[in-house]
């Protein structure tokens, strides 16, 4: 995987990475989309391709060219990807290798802005969408990336987030580009990752929350002492405050980021500032959880209304949705123009999440603009809450709880409807509304569960056989 | 000038520092050619801009509107830039920043190969180059030297490279992008960077090996103790290995950088391996003296027959001059299209600098080309060395003393000049060539100085009325 980061776009074509927990259905529907021409097939995981391979042969689509990537512990002429279906010619990775020229020429792309990269991501809807990173893109977040995880020259980076991810949230490159050493683990486990680090004396590594629980639930007998501060980029889920302490007290500086498929992977860095450091822990955590700044690749980042675009002010408290510009942002959804546009209606790439500015101009996101939808410049409503409600066709549709400010008690659901479809892209808007006072708990926060408990309650919109969808 | 490096390019003008060393009709020949518009004048040095001002009236010139930018040291009612020639309305710079707006628009370049800055050069010739920068090549260059200078988030840089010289190697933008600290010295002294590193805690500095000669010649009682590691960049001429030894036994860790105006400044660095540390001082050193490999911010750099445009293989031996290609070098000189189709020629940007390749990609720099011209394809000179001979009208034209190949004695001087006058710019060819063997050290290098003696002692090619030139 990490040596075709380089080897795909250096031949000139575009790299599509495939995740390993999609199954057959995903693979042969992504492959299908993506018209690969040649597909690199590890030899650990290829009942799921051989089950893609078959159903791409049931559909009578040209099969893609393959090439079977051996392990050690799996010798290569004790695995086959035939079928019954096909048998389709084969190729062994080191074979192809072999038939490389040492003096080959690369294939410069022939513009800055054509493609790397072919990224899915699942969003919000039922089809995939398939995020197309450019070159320029992909440099320029690299280097992004470089500075956000503190990487000075030749690092060690364990391989804790997987490559199919934003290829590795662009980290593949960065790594080379720092002249780096890459630690990479079959499986990721807490006694690997300390391993790892006492063998390799790893000095980066990143992963989504559940990789910072793996660490500090490790069993004493499984930990091993760091040799140095070990930096950890972490992503997807603030980290809760009893996780940071912890690693903290193993000896790993965790450092906070965000980001989507659609900017390259990380977009922003919650960069720590040497006063915080005399803060207590939970203080410290706070501060952590937040999203934080943008990084140098990017143009700007802002929250905005998302009707009328005017940047929200930075005062903790206004919800906007958060935006991102610049040459880091993707270049659209393949064959997908109508998502292309809609992600870039107002000239800024619109992430779907929701968040506040701090007065320091660190961002905080809030809840995600598919649970939550703010009503934009109209001032009538206190409190939403949007949850899915259960539906035969659709699996959910939006419902919004409600509740209005006191002087607008004249507004029905189907003024707030229409001005959600008046403004919304259509799958936003909810089409169930109910006024009422939003559950809360102690610390004030809405308890979505009771809503959602609430929705489910209410039984599918549609019935299955409803014409009108 | 720090600040200016951020305000005159985001009110969409275009800045061009002068160096600190001009005298006023070198500052009056520039600010006509750059055209200037607004000229900031620290109160520390009016003397040379008034002498400048003075000139600029006397030839009927514009004048610039100035602003003049006080000190803490000089209070701003004992100075007066006016002179008997001229009454130029001035502004105070304070004054100036009280008619902004905090809600200013930034002017964002049209095209971001729009120019930033102008940096003149004196170049080979007489009349100085500006070279121009481009917003991109700027912004590549600065996140290139971050990653170069191995800095950190929120670096504390010492100001001992001037901002004049290729803003300050573009580390002007740098250190803001890493939200760093900048400080900054009137005088550039062996006290004042100590005081500054123990004061400030300084993490990076740069300088000339003057500043690291500076450095390890201070005085028991002008020292004082560093806090950490302190990096320091050197470029312009390889640190001498007692130099590098006794900086490192002071705390200091050096790297050697190389580039040109032409480049933005650093273009190549001597990224030091781990492998290398075991090694003796002088071995280190040796090293250390190669310019290194290029940067992530260019696009190639290559060491090539400056005739053929091939690469010279990587033995060390092969004399080639070194040439740039890629976003972080000039646009090219200002008004001046025959100098940047000479530097661009072959589409690289050619140094003028020569040298050999090694086996592991670094380069190291031998003579610069003016002193040396190298015969390319054509294998009938064994050695050759170029000095220069006193003239009456150039000032000095070039003079190739020659050693030909055992078998091709029969070349003579029209020959070479020819051949010559034929592949290189036409300042570039010898105009005597003098076939003799070349005189060695005992280490065999060549004595320049004793070549260069008897080109003295030829006397004038061309006569003061000489009409033949």
């Amino acid at each position: 995987m990490y040596e075709l980061h380089f080897a795909v776009p250096m031949a000139g074509a575009i790299l599509c990475t495939s995740n390993i927990r999609h199954d057959s259905a995903m693979v042969s529907v992504l492959l299908r989309y993506s018209e690969a021409k040649v597909f690199f097939v590890d030899y650990k995981f290829v009942e799921v391709p051989r089950g893609a391979l078959d159903l791409l042969y049931l559909t009578k689509t040209k099969l893609p060219r393959l090439v079977l990537v051996p392990t050690s512990q799996i010798p290569s002429h004790t695995v086959s990807i035939s079928s019954t279906n096909f048998n389709s010619s084969t190729l062994d990775y080191e074979s192809l290798r072999a038939l490389g020229k040492p003096e080959f020429e690369i294939r410069r792309p022939k513009d800055e802005s054509d493609p790397i990269s072919l990224n899915y991501t699942s969003g919000t809807t039922s089809s995939p969408k398939g995020v197309v990173y450019s070159h320029r893109g992909a440099y320029l977040n690299s280097l992004a990336a470089i500075l956000l995880n503190g990487m000075g020259p030749m690092p060690v980076y364990l391989w804790t987030v997987p490559m199919f991810h934003c290829n590795g949230w662009c980290l593949t490159w960065s790594v080379a580009a720092q002249g780096g050493t890459n630690v990479c683990m079959r499986n990721v486990s807490a006694k690997g990752i300390f391993d790892a680090i006492s063998i390799h004396k790893v000095t980066h590594l990143g992963g989504a929350p559940t990789v910072l629980n793996m660490i500090v639930n490790a069993l004493p007998s499984e930990r091993k002492p760091l040799p140095f501060k070990v930096e950890v980029m972490t992503a997807a889920a603030p980290p809760p405050s009893q996780i940071l302490f912890k690693m903290d007290e193993l000896g790993f500086n965790v450092t906070h980021s965000y980001g989507l498929t659609e900017t390259n992977g990380p977009g922003t860095v919650c960069t720590w500032k040497p006063e915080w450091d005399s803060l207590p822990p939970t203080e410290k955590a706070r501060i952590k959880s937040r999203q934080g700044v943008y990084h140098l690749g990017l143009d700007e980042m802002d929250i905005k209304d998302p009707v009328t675009m005017k940047s929200v002010p930075s005062d903790v408290n206004t919800i906007g949705e958060v935006m991102f510009r610049g040459n880091t942002v993707m270049k659209g959804y393949l064959k997908n123009i109508k998502a292309t546009e809609e992600a870039f209606k107002g000239r800024w790439f619109r992430s779907g999440d929701l968040g506040v500015k701090h007065p320091d101009g660190y961002i905080e996101l809030k809840d995600r603009s598919k649970d939550i939808i703010i009503s934009g410049g109209e001032n009538i409503i206190l409190e939403v809450a949007v949850v899915g409600r259960p539906d035969d066709h659709w699996g959910e549709t939006p419902c919004a709880f409600v509740k209005l400010k006191e002087e607008c008690n004249n507004a029905n659901a189907e003024d707030i409807i229409k001005f959600c479809r008046d403004h919304l892209p259509h799958y936003m808007s909810p089409r169930t509304v109910i006024f009422e006072d939003l559950p809360k708990t102690s610390t004030g926060k809405t308890q979505k569960f009771v809503l959602k408990e609430k929705a489910k309650a209410m039984g599918s919109l549609t019935k299955m056989n409803d014409s009108k969808l």
